[in-house]
């Protein structure tokens, strides 16, 4: 028996690997009944039939649901399970949207989860989801939308509490779940679902997220942080209409070549963003956040090798590193066509998507407003909406700026008494303790439990490393899958607080 | 009677007024017929049929006619008129397959030709096609693709003939005919076509390329020359796949800096290429070229109030003077997805589609050529598929070139008798003379012509200037079609260049 856990652990522990020895290929049919509902957070007729599928789930486990809803918002789901005896409650937060699809770069459709023997990129083979008692390879993988991000953590949560209900094991904590559906575009009305009915969470000592992968070289992490997240969106006009290339090609202006210009003013291509003032805000690192970046494993080597990357924007620092300061990202481009789209004209105008994710101590609007301070010094008018004629004569350069609202990045202490419970609960479930991540590459509204309702917050991931979140072919290995319902299950037994274990 | 015509020219311009009075309608019916047959020249099936349209309006006309075919190539329609006592051969080229499309930014479908009222941003309402005796306004407008770009010449021509022919009026020239289905992908087979075939058109004493709009001004020109072409694709390679912009945002390269550098580095903002050697091998100007040049009418000023333009890329010249340099635009810009499809990822890679526009000197190779040495001075290992893992683990920085042929620009002597002849043509229909163009901005195959075939070869265009060539909402306004009617009309009754005429 591994040390740090306790009795009510191991007991969990067992009843979730005898659970899944015989019920294997029933949690693998119902998880792929909930990765078919397309959810896309913007599709809000689908969007409800997910938490209409959760809410119905959950609620047949005895679990006292509802589905929360303000106007143009996907339903946040509430629920409470409530434990006789416990001391503490546990905040649990998962969300049911995933990322926009761009169909033609699946090998399936998104919504048609299919098993596959391995990656897809090791020669993974489809197969059959397995009958009934039929040995499951846990290198197996599903790929679907959402299979890691972030639909797996409901999957493992029921068949979890199914594991501890079938073999009669209470928990130790009370749990109250708030489960987001728009997440993938930065939880726009959390904030307001929090001020309507945040006093249901009041009570919550310890909020733990589930989202996010493990740690690249698989091992366990535990997360304190999330970076924040900003995006803005910028066109530049060349001519009211798109010209022929022959007829005006040196005279009008290109809007390719103005936005060029422009973003290459805006980051060096080592990876210096060159906006003023863009790294000053950013919170330096505690002395314990900066050890356990000194004793996270080395990985760049491995990345590199993995995603075909002789050279990165490193400027010879660590990845993580890397990921403690703010970064400018151009997510899209767009001007005209390519291809055999192509055209001979000049087009009318050019965009790019960008998008930040912040560190600590970054305000997401300020941040902003010092993109479109540099755009401004390159001599552009900014306006919000497509200039009308009368506009475009009067200003030699216009872009049309849009932006995200956005949140901030947050970081919790690694010092709380709580810290040492989870970091039980994983030593529990494999026997080694989990990296320490003072944050996650990811953003996650975390600031929203740690400032707004004052709580600590943890990140738990589950997923693969490797399971392509956010892109096509998104995946999640069977294996982590497996270990998120035991980590689940010793996180749900855990002894309270003060108790000691036999360390 | 305008001076500078001869008798036959009156009469022939007699009967094409006389013609269309009557039968306008049917000709504008007839025209929206040979529109609605879809003719982007990769679209093989349909670029079939176009030319077996020609073929049988023409072959009815008494036209000999030929589709000569090379495989692979859409058909190139050969045609001769026989004129008894004729001295001169004219030939005539024009073209039949048109730009491709891009369907959301049309207002009505590119191959539903529908007329309008006036121009579609003057406020110009759909209405139906006039009844057979209906007048027609000749501020109508006709919009679908290649109305004016090059179908348009098609249907003056086949009027003409008719009116011609109604009348009982005799050509002046013998005429040989020269269709071409794949000029808007810079006729890639258009030598090897004259290659095997080219000897039944060595009897051709001038060519009369019938192609491309008039002035901006709406005065009648006669263009002399015509710039060359020449497309590059570029794509830079960020991670093999798409990655999540949060854990590896600041880590991994961003392909779309990493084009903006790239593309920032070749053109600067105010329009200055800076390719190394680019402007160096331009011809330059003859006097005569130099005083037509001094001679044209100043446009730039309503054209930038037109196009909703404060600043030009023109470094202090005019546009007639730009266009006789070469010229480098971004015709397309991609990279992962801007507005609501796009994505919290670092895209696998940016695309860029530059289009080159060539003057009188430059070989479009070594033109090409010239990016790519500079390509490379920007650190960048050239190759022509997508790289695979290990070239990738090679090469700090990739990018993926192909290149189109392209063909050189052409120009044309002003000091040809025939050019005389031609002038006298415009001014028997509008009673001034053409504005001499020493180049259009267009490019075209015309070195096949001059350089090739070694014979005088000028460029009579008819559409109207704001005909959006090229782009959505494409179309031709009456008036200039019945210009064509009467142009061609003049032409083909020239008298010989020996003839004086009574000036």
């Amino acid at each position: 028996m591994p040390a740090h856990s306790s009795e009510a652990q191991q007991a969990a522990l067992e009843a979730t690997r005898a659970y899944r020895a015989t019920q294997g290929a029933e949690i693998l049919t119902d998880f792929a009944t909930l990765l078919a509902l397309p959810n896309v957070a913007s599709d809000a007729a689908n969007i409800e039939r997910n938490a209409e599928y959760l809410h119905y789930e959950f609620k047949r486990r005895g679990v006292r649901v509802e589905l929360l809803k303000i106007h143009g918002a996907p339903p946040l789901m509430y629920g409470v399970i409530k434990t006789p005896g416990a001391t503490r409650t546990l905040g649990i937060y998962a969300h049911y949207d995933g990322q926009p699809i761009n169909h033609e770069r699946w090998t399936q459709s998104p919504w048609e989860p299919t098993l596959y023997t391995a990656a897809l990129r090791d020669g993974g083979r489809k197969r059959l989801f397995p009958a009934q008692g039929e040995p499951i390879d846990p290198d197996w993988r599903i790929y679907a939308r959402s299979a890691s991000d972030d639909k797996a953590p409901f999957a493992a949560l029921l068949a979890t509490l199914d594991a501890l209900y079938e073999a009669g094991l209470p928990l130790t904590s009370h749990v109250k779940f708030l489960f987001d559906g728009e997440e993938e575009r930065s939880s726009p009305h959390l904030a307001q679902y929090l001020d309507l009915y945040g006093d249901a969470y009041q009570d919550v000592d310890t909020w733990l997220l589930l989202d996010g992968p493990v740690h690249q070289t698989r091992r366990p992490q535990l997360a304190f942080g999330a970076r924040g997240i900003a995006n803005m969106e910028v066109t530049v006009y060349g001519p009211e209409r798109p010209l022929h290339s022959g007829h005006y090609g040196n005279w009008a202006p290109v809007p390719g070549t103005m936005l060029s210009h422009l973003l290459a003013s805006m980051k060096e291509e080592n990876g210096r963003v060159l906006i003023d003032g863009f790294y000053d805000s950013t919170a330096p690192l505690s002395a314990s956040e900066q050890a356990a970046i000194d004793a996270m494993p080395m990985q760049e080597e491995a990345l590199r090798e993995e995603f075909g990357l002789l050279q990165t924007e490193d400027g010879g620092a660590r990845l993580v590193e890397r990921i403690m300061l703010p970064s400018l990202t151009i997510r899209g481009l767009a001007s005209g066509n390519v291809g055999t789209r192509a055209r001979n004209v000049i087009p009318a105008f050019a965009t790019a998507s960008l998008g930040l994710r912040l560190a600590k101590g970054n305000d997401p609007a300020a941040m902003l407003d010092g993109i479109e301070a540099h755009i401004r010094k390159q001599g552009y008018h900014i306006v919000r909406v497509n200039p009308v004629h009368d506009t475009r004569l009067q200003h030699p350069k216009l872009a049309k700026v849009t932006r995200s609202r956005g949140y901030p990045a947050a970081r919790t202490s690694m010092d709380l008494p709580i810290v040492a419970r989870v970091e039980d609960a994983v030593k529990a479930v494999l026997g080694e303790a989990p990296i320490r991540v003072p944050t996650l590459g990811a953003s996650m509204p975390l600031y929203l439990f740690t400032d707004v309702l004052g709580k600590p917050a943890f990140i738990v991931p589950i997923a693969n490393h490797d399971n392509n979140q956010h892109a096509a072919d998104e995946n999640i290995r069977i294996a982590n899958l497996w270990y998120g319902m035991d980590l689940y299950a010793a996180l749900l037994t855990m002894p309270p607080d003060e108790a000691s274990v036999d360390t």
